[in-house]
């Protein structure tokens, strides 16, 4: 006859019981890994104390986030990140020395395959929106200029969309680009400006952001991936300081750090000068990378 | 222009910041049971420090948990029942005063329009496996029997399927049963020797915990569910102490205070009086209800 050990489950012990079940573990990374989250996910849930029918409403909430997912969309990920874990993973991976340029989220919507252009061509192939030109320099945290950077930025249309989102109706690769830094360390290329847009609303993350009683939008941005041999590659967006939403972006990716000038030219002179017969916006940022490591 | 308001994302502000964006939830409690939550899986990753490959390792795994569930299957339960978490639930909502009989987990194979019998019914509609004869009592804390309590009961067979698991093999309404106490607070019913039996191992939690290095066996039981007016409802199991996982189930159900003694009987006197002419075993356990809150 077996004897009964110690140490059965109880509210008391529970962290630790299901955390040396796991001692034998195959992949010991993954061990490593679950045992804070499992301490914590215990600690919360005895600090919570949900009735049978609040668990059970967040495991037909995470199936429906499940279900959502497709070939084609991510709700997990827009879990992710509207409960600002991707930040923070993002930032955990990407401390910077001082001086450095600040990241922030890939997001989903960045193509590997976007064509190389010359500096200072037009990435708006439909012309739509306010016409934009942005500028700027890639630096070392040396203030040395990084000839030869790679410079791959994507951004959304005038009315918020991607051109991934709005197939046959956008032009493919409409607002993408690649460009390399001349000798100066210096980028310049035409755009439009950008709009807030929300993130997707239809699936249950959006039901759950309604139920927090927060809006689904992104204030105005560009993203922008800066590499060049030598430094840190850099994921980040600069932002517009006047957007309506720049206080409470729904994925939390905005940095003090990341705020860029959006100025509205209205000198005819400037204007021609850039090739505009209109009022014109005008972003000079620069960016500085970290050494590689 | 706006101003930019202090308090951005950073990981040292990272929980504080997502939860006040909460602030104003239309669901109050919603946001009361996130911050918690938020704040410990924030702690978690900030402890764990994984790697973008591993942060979407996660997001794989979650996905295809989400899309293992069915109609038919639950796999975020199965989830949930393996961290542990839901028997630390169920802990919290079955919190019993001192005396009365423990819960457990009311597990994914419970029917409710089982057939209620007269006592002494055979459950096992088959006749496969080692019979098995189940008496006891129902009590209060006071020691005081309960005639007409309710009593649900389903088991596995003896290869540890359910019914519900093996349709068109084994009989419907296999191994269930609802029966009344006597006046004496007494049931008796037959049933077949419960075997250990795996928890679905094809899906996502199967090849968790395999990487884990963890069986998938939850130790031999049966299922009761007590219910009697002026009391709680009590739902629980009773367990084998000589099964071979039982200081090891898979889903954290086992308590010392479940264990009950499944006693073979070679007498051929003792079979004689039960109806049978080869071996089975006695059960003989109580439960005592906890008075209604």
């Amino acid at each position: 006859m077996s004897s009964i050990e110690e140490g059965y489950f109880t509210e008391e012990t529970s962290a630790d019981v299901v955390i040396g079940r796991n001692a034998k573990a195959r992949d010991a990374r993954l061990a490593e890994a679950l045992a804070p989250l499992i301490r914590h996910l215990h600690a919360a849930v005895k600090e919570i104390e949900p009735t049978q029918e609040e668990w059970f409403s967040a495991i037909q909430f995470l199936t429906a986030t499940g279900h959502t997912c497709t070939d084609w969309r991510q709700e997990f990920i827009l879990l992710s990140d509207v409960m600002g874990i991707s930040m923070l993973v993002d930032a955990i991976n990407n401390r910077k020395p001082s001086g450095a340029s600040e990241s922030t989220v890939l997001g989903p919507f960045h193509l590997p395959d976007a064509p190389e252009l010359p500096l200072g061509s037009d990435i708006c192939l439909d012309q739509k929106g306010e016409p934009m030109v942005i500028r700027g320099r890639i630096l070392g945290i040396d203030g040395q200029p990084v000839a030869g950077a790679k410079i791959d930025v994507w951004q959304a249309n005038d009315e918020g969309f991607y051109d991934v989102q709005q197939k046959g109706i956008q032009p493919d690769f409409n607002l993408r680009g690649v460009f390399r830094t001349n000798a100066a360390g210096e980028y310049w290329f035409k755009g439009v400006k950008p709009k807030f847009y929300p993130i997707p609303q239809d699936g249950p993350v959006g039901t759950l952001l309604n139920a927090l009683g927060r809006h689904p939008y992104r204030p105005a941005h560009l993203h922008y991936i800066v590499s060049a041999e030598g430094f840190q590659t850099l994921t980040t967006h600069i932002f517009d300081p006047d957007d309506p939403y720049i206080n409470s972006d729904a994925v939390f990716g905005v940095k003090a750090s990341l705020m860029a000038r959006f100025q509205r030219i209205d000198d005819a002179a400037e204007q021609a000068a850039n090739g505009y017969d209109r009022p014109f916006f005008k972003v000079v940022h620069d960016f500085v990378l970290a050494p590689a490591a």
